[in-house]
């Protein structure tokens, strides 16, 4: 709004609703209206949702997951596996693992992904408590679940050769077509990849 | 997340936050992870700008704009042309014309369009409060800025009705091409009244 045509409340609010990811400064304009429309049935209980999230959310000392406990509900669940411990980039990486429902397996979130050029070191991720939690036994296998990228793969070598003084096996995710993937959309790594790793039909 | 990976708080505000427009389940997920990473700096602040907005944010009792004060800060604005009403549908419309800028008019928000196979008569639209501001004396034009829908135009016609025993000139805006549209892309109807209300050059 170039013009003053609300209260500085409203335009506060919009402002900072644009800084949610997936908004922008229209449709924050937008959301805004919606939101003080139904101010009884959504504005109040978000605005309560988030006042509870900012008082009550925190990182896990053990895993570096958010959660409103510490340690967090993966990390006390007595029906998950210790014996295995998925290494993840990001808390985004734990919750997509988790809706795949793949494995009942405990998590270490690293925080980001070693890059010596953005001032990124073992010690600004969490590398050390995962160490840590190596050294404490009890794990046979941790499986370094980074992304496919340059820095993702960067930061699973260093892993690689932190954890090798220590009986656990280090695995790592396949490379492959997608499920539902077709084969002409895809780069030749991938395509390289899933021959090499091809299987027995 | 069908499995329980967090606290409710979390899954709760996620929930909350896909009922924003523009948001869905997936783009929540990624909202609440953002702000509760920037927690400080934007959850806290947001959390306390829609309480305030829950505490503060009215309608205004004369023309049906939302605000934190009754009447609203164009209402009790002493720089703007009070012989002037523009009658919009919505506030998102008010919102819309006054980022363009052109006039510097009062306004009046009807709350919707007439509608009577959905239950909305006259008496759910703020048309008798309009009707009242006429009365009352000072308006000497009402510009009928509402969407050129059938909807639109039936609750314009009903509008002109009420306000014919005025001494009031009732306007609407302009048909005709859009700046920035290709006349290949206009319907026929948008043409033939660009046609008709052609002026010279």
């Amino acid at each position: 709004m170039s013009k003053r045509i609300a209260g500085p409340e409203i335009e506060r609010l919009i402002q900072l609703l644009a800084k949610v990811p997936g908004l922008g400064p229209r449709s924050a304009r937008r959301a805004a209206l919606h939101l003080i429309k139904k101010k009884e049935q959504l504005l109040a209980p978000l605005a309560a949702a988030m006042g509870e999230a900012v008082d009550k959310v925190r990182v896990c000392s053990t895993c570096g997951n958010v959660d409103t406990s510490d340690p967090c509900m993966i990390c006390t669940d007595p029906r998950r596996d210790p014996t295995t411990i998925i290494v993840v980039e990001d808390v985004s990486d734990l919750w997509a693992l988790e809706r795949a429902g793949a494995m009942n397996a405990k998590f270490h979130v690293l925080g980001g992904t070693l890059s010596p050029l953005d001032g990124v070191g073992p010690d600004q991720l969490t590398i050390r408590q995962l160490v840590t939690r190596i050294a404490e036994g009890g794990v046979s296998e941790v499986i370094l679940a980074v992304n496919a990228t340059v820095e993702g793969q960067t930061t699973a070598h260093y892993l690689t050769d932190q954890l090798s003084g220590f009986d656990v096996k280090v695995t790592r995710l396949a490379h492959g077509v997608p499920v539902g993937g077709e084969l002409d959309y895809l780069d030749e790594g991938t395509l390289s990849a899933a021959l090499k790793s091809r299987t027995v039909f």
